[in-house]
């Protein structure tokens, strides 16, 4: 039906008879000939339509915006004067001989370059007219590229692509599940798959070496800015290797893919062990292109009277830690208030700091409320620790390590955003030597990673001292962002059954839940390990997107549910009879 | 861990030490020394330890089948007279340095080589072992190859891989559909799409232009051998495109898929109307290696006495119609009641047949218990129709028209399979011309495809005679399987509104059900159209596969459970809770 993609054309087509197809992006009427610019996926063209055919003029002028029209005209150059250098095609127009309206549009519930005023509510109700603009189309096509580069790689590194099911069983992760009532078991149910962890396991089991999926993975979760009920996951698995061989391969995936796309070279990835990142960057993803670390000082508040800085430095599961901030003397009262109320998020009762205006002058030259309860050597080893200069700030944090961590990771990248101090686009980091478990709230410990993490360990160092034992898990982070993690897997069937005492899960529950995965290593498991990223999380970033929903054609909204279609939906009693369930009274009613 | 696989040693390794890594497929002890036939997913070596090495033979000595090895040799010649042409590997061996075992194995449940003669059930519930068997690994390699190269066609061929939704809307396909209760939206329930029909026409209104997903489709039917609750569709689509575009793109997929995975060149494509399809072939989706046709007969029975034959070629929803089977009548008693039978199972009452001993001979030279019902003329003009030869038999549809179509139809597949008639290995076809819709038991009409697919006539003919209609619709057929069906869509809301009426769909379930997209439809849709493929279905035809279940890695049932997971399973009344529903006391309880 077409010749051309309208954003093909170029100088080189001038003189040629083309017949386009698109949608009426806008409509002009200047000096008695109507100007029509007409979309497609590849671009914008200008049509000129003159009286002097008087049929197709007066079907130029009856269309109206994102009328779909097909065309058939002559390039020419545009006139002098006309050349639009910010367009590819903007050299040439199109002098249109004959034009169909394929389809009408009634006005659309919005324009196109109106979206920033329209609530994203009717921007995903009419997603199929937010989705034209050029900027959603370049995202998706950015996906689609994505996805491609990333199959090619690893089909070119021998990986299969194998697909797991979807209705499946109650799975690990620990999040809740989605259900699928089952019409022919009744009373039972199929979980949608949180990842396919144990069927990836699986198949390293079945011998096939090396798999990899991109993969629908569900969670019925409480949903934050950048979760959605469905996302995707780029899972890949291999047998016979090393934590080396699973960190070679997917970093070489991703630093092609980034050449490949974006054209970006992002060299070689530093390795950063948990313990350091935890320290100098108060997270275990630390946004590498901000130069700041936090610095520990609690052994110098130890003997300090001011009971906020000593308390926690003389409490062992307490932390105290000071984040120079170069230049922050200029922060004004306001700011430094903003900056308190937002480590408030995190816990912090408070944010002391001191402002360095003259470090040769320790008892003048710092100005804060909180220096008059330092003595002066504390003062001195502060300011050299940090290597203040002249004009810093110094923010402290002082609570449990747990906040303090959390709260000053946070001001550290909240810093090198509001102060624009990332050094480089583009800083990807491995993080490693996790440890295997966490204390829970209740003393338990649960597992950071997942229960099939491989311990760098013996089963009998690990059951002497689980909480000092270090996991063979790696997470690889970008600017900030976990991109993906995984670990080398346990293939030794004491060791599995040591991690699932270590949880607390009884044997019981150890054969009822995880049974066929310990069946499964009793038959000749091989050792294997894998990873998985967010693919919707590395689009989002390449993109330079604000949230996953941009790159998602159909996403739903943060209560779950899709504005364009209505889903959820309430379905017939015949149907929940088929199901054997029925609905429950509302509260209300019970 | 590993310098080579055991498939890729060949004699131009020998002299090489290398390192391999897998499963102990066979453990022969003879002459001495230990045979260890080594396997991983490329192939079997033959390893060799002797007794001078004692550490690694003892290790050899202990292991047992399927334990997991890594082993360091030498690759040599085997000497003369064990050379193995069979093996890819036969014409080396390794001689074994070292020897550790990663991983023991118990017993498997079965023997790799056993399968044949263990249940399906256990092959199931231990899929982990079942995928070892090389048949089985190569069956999911080439289904990953055969992804691999549909998704770099139609990438080649500018469409964009777009995810679409797993939790979504009832979907319209008719068949019942999965449900998924929300926590978040009390009441309500997502649907599993059984295909992403109507967001790759949403998408086409965005703009997307070409669009494609190796897609996962659900369907909560009583499962047939070759069906499954979740299957996976090849979903194709794309804008401004007329039926030869789609069919021109499909087939040349396919073909390029055919040469480049099995190095068959599948020709150009013959097409078919539905009407020339049923008449002579008994299907939609004729089997073209079988060169055997349907002649119908029923304007020579009108007047014959045999009301067998003259009530249904009166009748004009009747159909009489023959078979002949060339050299058939050496087929005996028991072999002609053994079809008879088959065609019961279509609803057949019986099976008329005539055997032609001599053609020539109207009187005598016929044989049947039929026979003597048939004037001469009308033997003679039988013989004529169906070319018979002396040596023939003609077997006999009069009934309904569904019936005789149906039951000969299956009569002609059975006999082309049991004479083995083929005349080639692969009969590629489009069948065209579909009608629109086909009549309900209750006389009313529904959709052949689906009430997207675009009529070949105007509303208002449309409107004026529906049942004559034809749709803009077309069904790639393989060696008697549907491949793939697809069409032309409505992109005209006013026709949209037609069909639905004609389909009995009043303006209010039109506004619950499909509101999205008739509003879509104001607001610039492009004429599109698309195809769908059968995934599951295609793997099985290229890999020579029974059933679907073999070419899917972790299948379910035909219950509709996993053998392995035994999913489904139950949930606690807390999930329930969360979900506001509870389950019906059995049916006894009630």
């Amino acid at each position: 039906m077409r010749s051309h993609y309208c954003g093909a054309l170029r100088k080189e087509h001038v003189g040629q008879e083309i017949t386009l197809c698109g949608w009426v992006h806008r409509r002009r009427d200047h000096g008695g000939v109507i100007f029509l610019d007409v979309r497609d996926r590849d671009g914008i063209t200008q049509v000129v339509f003159d009286p002097d055919r008087e049929e197709s003029f007066a079907t130029a002028d009856s269309v109206r915006n994102e009328y779909v029209i097909q065309l058939t005209g002559i390039v020419r150059d545009r006139p002098e004067g006309t050349i639009n250098k910010e367009m590819p095609t903007g050299e040439i127009e199109v002098l249109g001989h004959s034009l169909i309206v394929l389809n009408k549009a009634e006005t659309p519930p919005f324009q196109l370059d109106e979206h920033q005023s329209v609530g994203e509510d009717i921007r995903l109700k009419y997603r199929y007219v937010d989705l034209r603009r050029p900027e959603m189309l370049a995202k998706l096509r950015l996906r689609s590229k994505i996805t491609t580069a990333i199959r090619n790689h690893l089909d070119g590194e021998g990986f299969l692509d194998i697909e797991t099911p979807i209705l499946t069983r109650a799975t690990p992760e620990g999040a809740r599940d989605y259900l699928v009532p089952s019409r022919t078991h009744a009373n039972n149910f199929f979980a949608l798959p949180q990842s396919p962890q144990l069927f990836k396991q699986l198949l390293m089991v079945s011998g096939m070496d090396r798999y990899y999926q991109i993969a629908k993975c569900f969670r019925d979760e409480d949903l934050r800015a950048d979760r959605q009920p469905e996302f995707t996951q780029i899972d890949i698995e291999a047998s016979f290797v090393s934590e080396e061989d699973i960190m070679s391969i997917t970093e070489g995936m991703i630093r092609n893919l980034f050449k490949e796309t974006l054209d970006v070279d992002l060299g070689a990835f530093p390795r950063m062990p948990y313990s350091e990142a935890m320290e100098k960057y108060g997270s275990d993803k630390p946004d590498m292109r901000i130069p700041l670390e936090l610095v520990d000082v609690a052994d110098l508040m130890t003997e300090v009277e001011f009971k906020v800085f000593s308390g926690p430095a003389k409490d062992p599961k307490g932390r105290v830690t000071a984040l120079r901030l170069p230049k922050g003397a200029e922060l004004t009262r306001k700011q430094i208030d903003e900056y308190t109320k937002y480590v408030g998020i995190y816990g912090a009762k408070g944010l002391a700091y001191i402002k360095v205006n003259n470090k040769d002058d320790l008892e003048e030259g710092l100005q804060a409320p909180i220096v008059k309860f330092l003595p002066i050597d504390v003062r001195k080893a502060v300011l050299e620790r940090t290597g203040a200069e002249n004009g810093d700030i110094i923010f402290f944090g002082a609570d449990s390590a747990k906040v303090v961590t959390e709260a000053l990771g946070a001001l550290r990248c909240k810093l090198g955003e509001d102060m624009d101090l990332y050094t480089c686009a583009w800083a990807p980091l491995w993080v490693v030597d996790f440890p295997m478990f966490e204390e829970t709230s209740d003393g338990g410990l649960t597992a950071i990673h997942h229960p099939f993490t491989a311990p760098s360990c013996t089963p009998e160092e690990l059951k002497a001292n689980p909480a000092a034992a270090l996991s063979k898990a790696y997470d690889m982070v970008l600017n900030g962002c976990e991109l993906g993690g995984g670990s080398i897997r346990i293939h030794d069937q004491t060791m599995q059954q040591a991690v699932f005492e270590i949880l607390g899960i009884s044997e019981e529950e150890q054969a009822e839940k995880f049974g066929f995965l310990l069946d499964a290593l009793k038959f000749g498991a091989p050792p294997h390990g894998g990873l998985a990223f967010g693919l919707d999380r590395l689009v989002m970033l390449m993109t330079g997107s604000d949230s996953i929903r941009e790159v998602i054609a159909f996403p739903k909204t943060q209560s779950a549910s899709c504005m364009m279609t209505d889903a959820p939906g309430e379905v017939s009693s015949k149907q929940l009879r088929e199901l054997n369930i029925k609905l429950r009274k509302s509260a209300t009613e019970e």
